[in-house]
């Protein structure tokens, strides 16, 4: 193992100290616990949007707090759930007497966590309620959506959902927002290398040399299937076939695409992927409102790629174009 | 080799074809050769800035081609210069009345194509002239900084003259700005293991398992070293050592920081670094006025980092605050 770090153990802390170090004017810790990341501004009266994860995963989950998207994150070890304690920190922190949605991805300990924390919170009378991201196809068949892993697709939940509470609408509102964001993105990965926990050492699983692992999860979860190396127009086929099957689009209606690094793969390579993705919808009738391409839900060094693709109303194309800005991510004015 | 790619001949056009069907709104092509890439957004008086050179450090270099920074770039092979005749059509294209500032690295076969393409554009009344950045420290020693080459450093001389330009400043102006911000400029890299060339298929040199090859430059161009690997705090010391005596701060001045991913190195790896780069300026007095940390010159999946340190003054505090706007980098709005 071979890493930019001073030890494996102070892997995460470390990196939370560089970024409230480098990002003190947009984020803070909240008290003492680095873990316990917030946004710098409150908004009183608007409903508070939580995530959480393990780390490695930048800039995903940490990366989305900041102004106009979400407002706290618990941040995990390494491919490890937040505790249950720091979620509710977090809660008692952002909270701005509206209410608080607690949007992250399908992972079992999350899910406890949060649940804890919620009903935590409950008895300090904060509302909150949970929604989970569920885009990754490749984890469960259609009609087993419940059970699907949440991947990168849940960017466009917490960019939708972060500017619907941005209009001040109410928890009840930004969670059926993103619930319906969320019933209408899918995403499918391919991983061509592992990545290395820290603490670990050496990676937990292999992936041949010549070969790509297809629907493979961000933590090296089992994909469809492992096959010879495919080329990008290959890559992009396979992807889009899975998701228009399983979301088929209306006439006339608009997508939205994110192509997503896993961590060492080259922002070329990405392109050359999205070009071939561009062909396919275009050859499919499906028009592309606005593209996202780079790192946005990464396993560390992982390579490999995901496709990730929204299908827009215009609600959605509205909340997708308002601006966001955080120390990873931003989204500037229209008008700029 | 396993890279996400067509044919690797396709390379460097698929990846461009990607970008402009990505972002057709803000870059587009001059006539039909992808490689000649533009602002979609020219205005009428503005010295226009252009760069170019290899491809396979994106998003280094036509990622700065956008609003409030550059208006062209000419996009060479992987590794390779870009030719004059690709200059020459650029300039054409995004001359604004004002004369043309080219800016781009200090390596030998773009300093002679520039050449070549200024030439050119003088016999059609295009006023050009020439400015290379040499900010990295580890090429060559103090006194010989004409012969240093050009790293991650140029994107404080780019967004600094695409403020001045937007200023409306003239040719010798922006140049002079940029020229500025260029001296007060240092970087120094650390390389972690090797890119593969896509028409070569394997790397060009090694770095072994537990080395570090400190100094190495973006092509793997030999550095200072090859030392056993270093900790974060160990290599942020490296970098500082070597930044600080070669160009002193002075009492109170303050500094601008980049810490650059050289391809597959994590974020949370760039931020582990950042932090004990602030420990260390903290220590020395050195008051960090603001922080880059991410991927912002790359070598494909080279994995490594650069530390760039910025000496400011008013005017160059004032310059990288003014907003930006490109596909691969947004400089929000102050108030934002």
């Amino acid at each position: 193992m071979k890493k930019i770090l001073n030890t494996p153990e102070g892997y995460v802390n470390d990196m939370l100290a560089g970024i409230y170090a480098a990002h003190a004017d947009m984020v803070r810790p909240v008290g003492d616990n680095l873990r316990c990341y917030q946004t710098a501004h409150k908004t009183p009266g608007k409903v508070a949007i939580i995530t959480g994860g393990g780390s490695g995963h930048l800039p995903l989950f940490l990366g989305y707090v900041g102004k106009g998207i979400l407002d706290g994150c618990a941040v995990g070890g390494v491919f490890q759930s937040p505790s249950a304690e720091e979620i509710y920190e977090i809660t008692k922190a952002v909270d701005n007497g509206a209410g608080v949605l607690y949007l992250f991805g399908n992972y079992s300990g999350d899910i406890l966590n949060f649940e804890m924390a919620g009903e935590l919170a409950d008895m300090d009378g904060i509302k909150t309620c949970i929604l989970v991201g569920n885009d990754d196809v490749a984890s469960a068949a259609k009609g087993s959506e419940s059970v699907r892993r949440g991947v990168a697709g849940i960017f466009f939940m917490y960019k939708c959902a972060g500017a619907k509470a941005d209009e001040m609408a109410s928890l009840e509102d930004v969670k059926a927002l993103a619930e319906k964001v969320g019933s209408r993105v899918r995403t499918m990965g391919f991983a061509l290398s592992p990545c290395i926990i820290p603490e670990v050492g050496h990676p937990n699983f292999t992936v041949g040399e010549d070969q790509i692992s297809i629907g493979m999860g961000i933590h090296g979860e089992p994909g469809i299937r492992v096959a010879p190396m495919l080329t990008a127009q290959e890559i992009a086929k396979e992807a889009l076939d899975a998701i228009l099957l399983d979301m088929p689009f209306g006439p006339s209606e608009q997508a939205a695409v994110l192509i997503n690094g896993l961590g060492s793969t080259p922002l070329d390579e990405l392109y050359i992927l999205y070009n071939e993705v561009a062909k396919i919808l275009k050859q499919r009738g499906i028009d592309v409102f606005k593209v996202w391409v780079g790192e946005f839900a990464t396993s560390m060094e992982m390579a490999g790629a995901s496709v990730s693709v929204l299908r827009l109303d215009d609600e959605i194309k509205a909340l997708l174009s308002k601006p966001a800005h955080t120390p990873f991510y931003s989204n500037p004015q229209l008008e700029d």
